[in-house]
């Protein structure tokens, strides 16, 4: 693999090359205290997903501001976490097919606290073939709450899969977990309490109740029944959270510096930054992302390597030729997918370069 | 980095984990034949990105097949194809900045045809700072004919460019070049006559005249001013090249294998394929690709590991809960650039894999 220079510390950001990911190191800590603050006013665990940064080093400062573990989406992502020493993981996905459920028993060996979720009895079936004589896996019930993605789809489809894995071999039942519609706390709670008493009745205990989502996080305490919560994107934050209200743009933490190399026209400047920097991920809006420095220009469209940007709207100067800028993108987590390093500043001067240790694992 | 276990040579697709992008040999071939022979037939030189691969190894069947050099975009893709004994490698893109710069003088040593493209003053004082003292660099004059991305404007200023470039110390001046907008053959012979005549006029000799794209390709030889072509996309073909009416749906050679994780519903299904496998790239569709088993299901939405599937107009037999289906993308480029391996497979059964090994090159 080609390795580019890796950014020095105490390198100023404006010297280095571009396209490249940053992370603000203020904002990052300032997120991280934020969310845990109101998680232990509130008495709610709280699991970061590592899907926002993929970086170990970050994860583990969530931890240490009191986080009880960790999200991962996929088993070689939890692989990379276990690795760096972590070992209350949880993997919010249905594991199918016999080349992962082989690499998940020796994972669930080696940490004492792996958790997946299942949303059907083939799932189900699966991962009681697999550890029927391993050492037990925690598994717990995906519930569709209204978010329109996995999950059963009632506390009593709910209820009934729970006693599937109870009976299973080679599983104990984990507890339910959902990842909601944003600002759908009431339907939430409604599904989620039904279910417990439900679990109560038949003498099942529930010991984790999984809340989710960035959008309307600070609406967490509003779900009495969850025990824990689980979010990303509030580490990093982005134009999407900022429009959503969980955020200030003055929180968000990643930026992309990118170079202005052409200017074809008087309106129009192309950067260096394209679907390859800032993925196609619109959320909403109708741009590609968010000039710090020229708020009025419009990064029109992308091809993989060059953002079109229409000038306008901006009033004054306008970017030159080999001009840096930054740009907070729609979408904070799909950046982190597609670089390699990550460049940690403070105040403009490179603080760390972290090794984005668990991009690209896709299963 | 974490390593996934690669295929095996004879193993069947069907048996490979998911996600996973799949290349159909036959089709790569006759996409490499078709498009080369119509080349070859209207005395066009052409000239292969590789940004839709990636692979030293297929630029290597383009070049075979009669290619005469290939296009990169970045200098550090072009390296990587250096490496593996390329020699006439064209990168389109303004190269700005020391760090840039200071790696493209031992690119250019090492290789015999090493060429870049400028649109401004900015970029070709750059250039000639940086190449004054070394062997001269060959560039070329990239022009807007319609396209609305980089490039000069008129002839004129490709004109005035050109002889700016042939007048810098350390550069020579290697044509002119344009990415332009499909259909669009008669604005882009405009253009270049214009400009050849007026260099012809000044006594400056015009190796290269490029033009490129894939969509409209096979209408290459209306423009008689262009001495070559580039194209990548045409090698994997995708669902846009389809609906552009440059191949039919069986002429895409990339499919990315996907399980079903979840039904939830009797009308959804859940894939393993989100934007992590997909990207988000839309490219003017309302979904985000075309399930070849099921063509009447809709990818509605994507989240980073998750396609939800609208299957209410799905006739017959929906899929089950652990079935493998096959997508052919919307868009085949930026899905090479989610993957550190390639399979490849006749008939269902991998012949090779390799790696993509300029993948996530930004710069």
């Amino acid at each position: 693999m080609m390795q580019l220079p890796r950014p020095r510390i105490g390198q100023p950001i404006a010297e280095l090359s571009t396209p490249l990911p940053l992370v603000d190191e203020d904002r990052l800590a300032a997120n991280i205290a934020r969310v845990q603050d109101y998680m232990d006013d509130h008495g709610l665990a709280f699991r970061p997903h590592i899907k926002t940064h993929k970086i170990p080093a970050i994860a583990a400062e969530q931890v240490k501001a009191g986080a009880k573990g960790i999200n991962c989406q996929k088993i070689t992502e939890a692989e990379v976490f276990a690795d760096a020493g972590f070992e209350d993981l949880l993997i919010t996905f249905n594991i199918l097919g016999p080349e992962k459920l082989k690499r998940l028993v020796p994972l669930n060996a080696r940490i004492s606290g792996l958790k997946v979720v299942a949303d059907s009895e083939t799932t189900i079936r699966g991962l009681s073939a697999a550890f029927a004589a391993e050492r037990p896996l925690s598994v717990l019930v995906e519930c569709d709450t209204g978010g329109g993605r996995c999950g059963v789809q009632s506390p009593e489809a709910a209820i009934a899969l729970a006693e599937t894995i109870a009976a299973a071999p080679g599983l104990t039942f984990g507890g339910i977990l959902t990842y909601p519609k944003a600002n759908s706390e009431e339907a939430v709670e409604a599904f989620f309490a039904t279910t417990r008493e439900g679990l109560a009745t038949r003498g099942l205990p529930c010991p984790i109740v999984s809340n989710g989502g960035t959008p309307s996080l600070f609406s967490a305490h509003k779900v009495p029944s969850a025990t824990e919560h689980r979010a990303g994107t509030y580490v990093y934050n982005d134009r999407a959270m900022a429009r959503a209200g969980h955020c200030s743009l003055d929180d968000c933490a990643m930026s992309i510096l990118a170079t202005v190399v052409s200017r074809p026209t008087e309106d129009c400047a192309i950067l260096d930054a394209g679907s390859k920097a800032l993925t196609s991920d619109l959320l909403g809006f109708s741009d590609y992302g968010l000039i710090v420095e020229y708020p009025d220009a419009i990064i029109s469209g992308l091809s993989e390597e060059h953002g079109t940007v229409d000038l306008s709207k901006v009033q004054g100067r306008r970017p030159e030729i080999g001009e840096k800028v930054r740009i907070i993108p729609n979408h904070t987590c799909v950046v982190s997918n597609l670089f390699d390093l990550m460049t940690f500043h403070r105040d403009g001067i490179v603080t760390r370069v972290e090794d984005v240790a668990a991009r690209g694992l896709v299963w």
